[in-house]
């Protein structure tokens, strides 16, 4: 196991030396995920899946407060349904899983597919085609307007090069899904759940995002808008990290979504769609790790403090355990962001050293060591994970524990002003194409914001530096410029990155 | 919308004229679920959904106060993991999903699978196979035990007759999956499981259970033991609410799950696996429901308590209004099973006698209807939903207020009493095999309570009647007697009964 002595870091190699492989190891070592024995699709691990529960939990409570339901709709999806909407299935035909056969069968003592079904099923990339169709069986007239509805569902997509976390066959995600009477509503419908995901990203994650729409070409295959929050990771790299889909009349023309409007004629509902996946646990890494493992948003820790006996001799261990159960309860007596501190003993039969190492690594933002000592002086060793350099500080118990909260939001807040200060340290703005693809052709790049003039003749050089449009951002400073790879009268500016 | 007017009932047909049908019009009118598009799939509706995730919330939390950790597994199992373990193979081989391509390509203007898969893979129908494989990697000495995991998740059997709620191809559960150092260890965790179960239908689901062992044909395939709790349905058949295995070591040695153990030698993990799904909506409405449609014990209801205004003439709106919202805040302060009182004011543009009835039929404990009489009064009309019968209660407002939570506990209470009476009055003690069949050809049939060997040769007899062995209830008389089937001396008391 390695550790920090000296220089050394519990990670190695370190983001400098390999990110990618940093991120593996970090993923590992932390234990959010790994790869499973079937192809592209991994296992999701107890600190991972409590990472998400905690994401399940702020989001549901934030779908239902703006009136949604929840749902749930069938994973196989009639090839015959995609052939319905025709961007949509261009957008997706390409990485699915297609379920054939009903049975196996034994066969030379090998076990073969039989029952061949009539029309193959494929395992589902995303809902709007299966709940388009539900849709149009439960709306008849403006009255049943809006359908505000929810689904926490795995997908499939097919990956040819999976990479854990953030690009696998099978993830886990949540879908909304709504149907308006108007334009209007629609519209409002996914900027508010693209408000939601901003506020999500910012106030949860602790990870700042640039907020806005996706150029026609980078659109969800069969929106009219696409609105989105772009984060920066630590190597400079934009990640998608939540969209929101206007869907116009699109989908509902294809399933046939149709209403009795309030002046009695027959009209297509506007529909909508909006998701996030398990790929934020990947994002959450490379936004807040460090070579000494993940860094945890204290809003979405499965513990917020983890308490550490260290046991030097046998005849201490009663007490300082009693000790250390003594002060997690009166720690878990505390609230933080309206919910009551999440405080562990971790009586592993370890060392407490390794012990130790294990939650730094997996992210903790408390770890609270405990020796005979400590119980003597009625004091806490305390490690805060997001200022590791600045090492134990010994403090009255009870001041400690008065204190808890406040520190787990002083956490909270470091994390973002981090990485919202690398953000705005690896964003540039490019007025010149030359200098632009001087910029891009560095080893280390971030966001450059540019005028764009939204020339789909002009992408041809981002593709050379697998660069692409992040999108055009809500913020705009509305002067008039010319756009950085035509030289034509641009107005808008745009974020452009190489992404994840 | 079928209306109680003098003897009629919202579902038409009664139970007592076609049960079958009117338990399907119970699960549409309650708006639980329906049937979809993609054979022998089902679509979760708001209301089923809802009760649902209340009866994830409270298994969620027993889960993790008793030690277990929710992890995810990939959805596809490569057909090799299944030959591993060959008496799992057998039972589930028939019946399963199989991936055999992951993409789709357009030939002659229509879509076909392309991409044949090296080895095909099987959506998961149980998850013992692929979990058991990372139990292998994660498992090397006895420090690591025991391994305590659960997943919620969706699985897949494929049905040739789909039954909405009970018996879909895919269906939502979760799945407990542990490993121990020793048999003791894995039969107390399985044991524990099974009372976690009990507790939870008979506490939360107000379902009267039998608890007991499935003799050793009825056992999960690859199981050494397996314990269920089996509830009784108002048809007076059977239904498996859940079950908790011991598998033995035949997971892990399938599996290569070996460890360290304390002598310094290396063993094999004890197993077990425990479970309960969706099917337990189905079992709710065959439970609860009445010819009115559908009642929700309260702690598992998505809302306790509905109001629904009554208004006459424009006039009375906002007054009528504002006292629904000020009632449904006061209602809300209060506490019911250490949880806020969910309480909804339905402001639906639809009649008041049309909102009324959807709530009877959605089985809402409690609904309250306000008209502007009763706002001048200061008064409440209630609906208790299981006591239809006894009609509107006019009570003084903050009285009501002040005992809506006793009152949610007195249905809660009411419902497992109607259920417990209806299993006694229905289960019968027999003795003599002539009488044994009489009884079954009967029919209306229960649960039958008799002495039996366990002599497989016996099961004829059960096979031509469409009866099964549903346990061996763990309260045992403990008296001597002959088998009901064969005259052979027999200890033991069984349960026989026809199932779902």
């Amino acid at each position: 196991m390695a550790k920090t002595s000296g220089n050394k870091t519990a990670i190695s190699p370190s983001r400098a030396e390999d990110y990618a492989s940093w991120y593996q190891q970090v993923v590992r070592e932390a234990d959010m995920a790994e790869l499973s024995g079937v192809r592209g699709c991994m296992v999701i691990k107890p600190n991972g899946y409590g990472i998400w529960e905690k994401m399940q939990e702020y989001l549901d409570k934030k779908f239902k407060e703006t009136g949604h339901e929840n749902c749930y709709f069938p994973l196989f999806i009639p090839i015959s349904y995609f052939q319905k909407e025709s961007d949509h299935v261009d957008g997706f035909a390409k990485e699915m899983a297609v379920v054939t056969h009903h049975r196996l069968k034994a066969a030379d003592g090998k076990l073969i597919p039989d029952g061949e079904l009539e029309e193959p099923l494929v395992v589902r990339p995303t809902s709007e085609t299966v709940i388009g169709a539900s849709m149009a069986k439960w709306i008849k007239s403006y009255r049943d307007l809006p359908v505000l509805i929810n689904q926490w569902a795995n997908v499939v997509r097919w990956e040819m090069r999976p990479r854990l976390l953030l690009r696998t066959a099978e993830f886990l995600w949540q879908e909304g899904h709504t149907a308006h009477e108007t334009m209007e509503d629609a519209m409002a419908e996914a900027r508010k759940m693209h408000d939601v995901y901003k506020d999500f990203a910012e106030e949860v994650l602790a990870m700042p995002v640039v907020s806005g729409e996706k150029p026609p070409h980078e659109r969800f295959p069969g929106a009219v808008n696409t609105f989105t929050i772009e984060a920066m990771m630590q190597d400079g790299k934009a990640l998608q990290a939540g969209t929101s889909h206007y869907l116009g009349q699109n989908f509902s023309k294809s399933f046939d979504i149709q209403f009795q409007n309030r002046e009695g004629s027959g009209d297509f509902v506007h529909t909508t769609s909006w998701g996030v996946s398990t790929r934020l646990l990947g994002a959450l890494v490379m936004t807040h790790a460090d070579d000494n493992g993940l860094r945890v948003p204290p809003r979405v820790a499965p513990w917020h403090a983890v308490i550490v006996p260290v046991l030097r001799a046998d005849a201490d261990a009663k007490n300082v355990i009693d000790y250390c159960e003594a002060l997690a309860k009166d720690i878990s007596a505390q609230n933080y962001a309206s919910q009551p501190i999440r405080v562990k003993v971790d009586k592993r039969d370890i060392s407490g050293a390794d012990k130790k190492w294990s939650w730094i690594k997996k992210g903790a933002p408390l770890i609270i060591e405990i020796g005979a000592r400590d119980v003597e002086a009625q004091k806490v060793c305390v490690l805060r994970r997001d200022k590791l350099d600045d090492g134990k500080q010994f403090t009255e118990c009870k001041e400690f524990v008065s204190s808890v909260s406040s520190v787990l939001q002083d956490i909270q807040q470091n994390l973002f002003n981090q990485a919202a200060s690398f953000m705005a340290s690896n964003t540039v703005e490019i007025k010149n194409k030359q200098e632009f693809i001087d910029y891009f052709k560095k080893e280390k790049t971030g966001f450059v914001r540019a005028k764009w003039s939204m020339d789909t003749a002009s992408l041809s050089v981002l593709e050379e530096l697998s660069v692409t449009v992040r999108c055009i951002p809500f913020d705009q400073k509305g002067d008039s410029g010319v756009c950085v790879l035509t030289g034509a009268p641009a107005t808008l500016d745009t974020i452009f990155a190489k992404a994840y």
